[in-house]
C-alpha cells in the first residue's frame, strides 16, 4: 500500500505481534518533552551555561534546571566543572555523543515544522554544509546510496525476534 | 566548536536573537505526545481502523481516540468512510501527505533507540529499501549530495528574518 510501510517475513501480518521493544517508544521516554528538546535545540546552537540554557529557550529556572539533570543521568548530556578566576566553581553542560547522535531526528522535526507549520512554508534558519554551503535535509537514506521514499520501505525482522501476540 | 552547529551571518552570536518562531518548537505543539507518536508509527505500519490503532499501539479506547481526534485535526491523518456489508458506516485514518512527510522524523527517533536504548544495541525492527533490499538510515545530506556530519553544519538566516533580542 502507497505510503506504509510493507510488513516482510515474521513481521506479517502486523497483528501477529506486539511492539514490546520497539526503539521508538524507548525513545520517547527519554526524551517525551518539549522542553528536553528545546535544551538539545541550545546544546547544538552551542549553549553550555545554565543560565544560557534558560534564557535562549524562555523556559523557567525550575524547569530548565529538571530538564538538564533528566538529560545528564539519561546520557545525553555530560558536567563539565568550570571556574572563572575569583569565581566559585560551575558546571558546562556539553554533548555526549548519545546526544549527537540526535541531531539528525531534531533536524527531520524542524524542517518538517518549515513545511508544514510555518505561514509561507519558510525556514526562520537554514542548514548548510560547512564545506559546499549546500541546504541540508534529514534524508532516509539506504546503505547502497539510494534516496528511499516512504513508499519504497520494507521492514524486517532485526537481529532479535520481536514478542509474539 | 566540535558538534555544535556554527551560527554565521545574522545569527552570529547566539545571544543576538530569540528563536519565537522556532520550527522545532511548533513540531512539538502539533507531535508532542509519545502516544501520538505511536499512533503515526501504526498508520506507517498499515493500521487504518479505530480497534487496530488502539490493539497495536497498547493505549487505552479513549487515549487512542483523543490522539486520532487529534491528527486529523492536526491535518497528519484524514478520515474516510467505510461501510462492510450489513455494517453501519465507520471510518478509517489514513496518512497526510503531512502526516507521510513526517516519516524520516520517526525513523530518526526510532534508530537512535534502536543504537542507544536496546541492551545490545540491536534492532527488533530493521528498514529497508524495498528495490535493493539495503538497510534504510535516517541522515543529514546536503543539496550537493554530501554526508553530513554534526560537525560540519552551520546555521544561516533563512529566507524570512529572526526576531532581534
Amino acid at each position: 500500500m502507497e505510503n506504509t510501510i510493507r510488513m516482510t517475513g515474521a513481521l506479517e501480518p502486523r497483528s501477529s505481534w506486539t511492539a514490546t521493544r520497539c526503539s521508538l517508544a524507548k525513545t520517547l521516554e527519554v526524551v517525551h518533552t518539549r522542553s528536553a528538546m528545546l535544551i538539545l535545540r541550545e546544546a547544538f546552537y552551542g549553549a553550555t551555561r545554565f543560565d544560557e540554557f534558560a534564557e535562549r529557550t524562555g523556559l523557567s529556572e525550575p524547569i530548565t534546571s529538571a530538564r538538564l539533570r533528566e538529560l545528564v543521568a539519561a546520557g545525553l548530556l555530560r558536567r563539565e566543572p568550570y571556574q572563572e578566576p575569583g569565581a566559585r566553581t560551575r558546571q558546562l553542560y556539553r554533548l555526549t555523543e548519545m546526544g549527537v547522535e540526535l541531531l539528525p531526528a531534531l533536524v527531520a522535526l524542524m524542517q518538517w515544522g518549515d513545511r508544514w507549520l510555518q505561514p509561507d512554508g519558510s525556514a526562520p534558519i537554514e542548514l548548510r554544509h560547512e564545506e559546499c554551503a549546500g541546504r541540508v535535509h534529514a534524508e532516509l537514506h539506504c546503505e547502497h546510496g539510494h534516496r528511499v521514499g516512504a513508499d519504497e520501505l520494507a521492514a524486517a525482522r532485526g537481529p532479535r525476534p520481536v514478542q509474539r501476540a
